[in-house]
């Protein structure tokens, strides 16, 4: 991996090169977001104005201006990429018990999960009225194809949490469909309103996905790292659910009978004792788990670097670069 | 109303006339439910298998027949809104924590709430998937804006419940946005695809529109009537959830001081006693408001079938009027 386009401020460079466009996509949200019924923009704002670095919203602007896009479609479909993901962010809190989001209350702490669950479909059904806008019926099979899948993940996720006997394979299934699929999506339409070639396309989806399956293994590495607590989430939360993610499912395999039968005890009959996730983060650290998904990022990293060959040097292809040294370099 | 077009088998003149079109509509809805995640064609199955009368998509393709359509585009349309529907009432379970849906134990109770929430956003983007295929932006923009409608309408339903002071304003914009959107949007793509001209559009709507409003009065007065059983739901659910619809507003607007502290402890404070249910259930009597709200539903009914004079006479057209009907004398 090109070290040198490595940068601690990559998330930066890629928010001021699409700033414009962004200021605009931050408008479409706001505007789209409003109801009526008051509770809406309230709970939706609370989750979107709380941040998040709308990294999937700028993936489509910046595939767009990789291919020198003049026109504005890209503006509402990344709107639509971020309603996608923040309606899911809703009813995942939802289905997970989660207290905190990006170092705030969690929405379904502060107004229950019954108007979580009605404000994600409703952002869920203007993301759809975005991608109509587009009058691209490529795109709208792409993004409610996309929003499909997610569902599928997430539901397998919940199948597979619990289970100690979680394989790899699984394991990957889900963070491509509840993950990656969105990033891919997110990247695809932007080029695609841009006039991408079918070669283009193919490798603006490719960059997405390697790009998401690298992010979400960062993001599983992380819930059981110190610098968690720096992004605002609770640490060991996967652990305590019994998510059974790589860093423990490669324990699990690694493990001698004894470390087998705690995984058991804890993953999956959800019994803890004082000390669990201490003795956890040992077993991780004994087997070099974390080290091995930071490694497995990496190298999907290195795919979603080469995705971007095809595409001539521009400051967006830079950018696009950065953004996947970003992802894994704040596991550090 | 012309009471010679009613008939006990109004349903089935509707299922009789678009048999074969039905059995495409279950095909889809069978083929579209699939997916390599077996518990949500489970979990879905189980809901859309319990039958439900598939009220809403045969509108779609009644409204189609009745301008003599001889395409195909009905058909997923129809799907498309049972899917809407259905993922609707997946999460309506989770809301109203809802034991028993359709005479059956309901979803969240068999599989709790976490698969609810989430295969039922598998089910609206797999709605989403199935509008797109219909290749026409303005149906995409009917039945996605529908869908935002109906999670508003939803949003606004729990602001208003628990409220003794509801309005019948704030009611009407309730059952307005939470059903009746669907009830329109089902009846005007249907005719939209099959080429109905503008008057013919807002005809279909405006039907769909009063039709909704009628059937969601009589199910809100069937909640507190001794039918409510044989439609294989629990009798009293609205009033034990503080639900706030007509026949209580109504019996609130009515009541003297005594009555209205009855209404504020049960259904604003949630307070109950033994005997609570018969209490309301003779205020309700008292008052007369389950027969008011029964006659709103006929005068609402009388606007629908008014709608449908702009097209000529025809087998179509004598079902939607049957379907009228049925969904008024279901209350008794």
């Amino acid at each position: 991996m090109d070290k040198t386009s490595s940068s601690p401020t990559a998330v930066e460079t890629l928010t001021n090169l699409v700033a414009d466009d962004l200021k605009a996509v931050n408008e479409a949200i706001v505007e789209r977001m409003q109801s009526p019924v008051a509770l809406i923009p309230q709970l939706a704002g609370h989750l979107i104005a709380a941040g998040g670095k709308r990294l999937r919203p700028m993936l489509t602007l910046a595939s767009a201006q990789l291919l020198d896009y003049q026109g504005s479609k890209h503006i509402g479909l990344a709107a639509c990429v971020e309603f996608i993901h923040t309606a899911t962010l809703l009813h995942d809190d939802v289905v997970d018990e989660s207290d905190l989001r990006r170092g705030q209350d969690s929405a379904n702490a502060i107004w229950g999960n019954k108007p979580s669950v009605l404000v994600g479909d409703f952002l869920f059904s203007r993301s759809f009225e975005l991608m109509v806008k587009a009058d691209s019926l490529k795109v709208m099979e792409i993004l409610s194809h996309a929003s499909s899948v997610i569902a599928e993940g997430e539901v397998l996720q919940l199948i597979t949490a619990n289970d100690a006997d979680a394989t790899e394979e699984a394991y990957l299934e889900v963070i491509q469909a509840k993950t990656a699929q969105l990033f891919a999506a997110a990247c695809h339409v932007g080029g695609l309103v841009a006039g991408a070639t079918d070669a283009q396309e193919e490798a603006l989806q490719s960059y997405g996905n390697n790009l998401g399956i690298a992010f979400q293994l960062i993001d599983d590495a992380l819930d059981y790292s110190a610098k968690q607590a720096e992004l605002g989430k609770a640490v060991g939360d996967d652990f305590r659910d019994g998510k059974m993610t790589l860093p423990v499912i490669l324990a699990v395999a690694r493990g001698d009978d004894e470390e087998k039968a705690f995984w058991k005890r804890t993953q999956e009959e959800q019994e803890f004792k004082d000390g669990d996730l201490e003795h956890a983060l040992g077993l991780l650290n004994k087997h070099n788990t974390l080290e091995d998904t930071v490694l497995r990022a990496r190298q999907y990293g290195e795919k979603a670097i080469s995705d971007l060959d095809i595409f001539p040097d521009s400051a967006a292809k830079e950018a696009l670069k950065g953004i996947v040294q970003f992802c894994i370099e704040r596991a550090y």
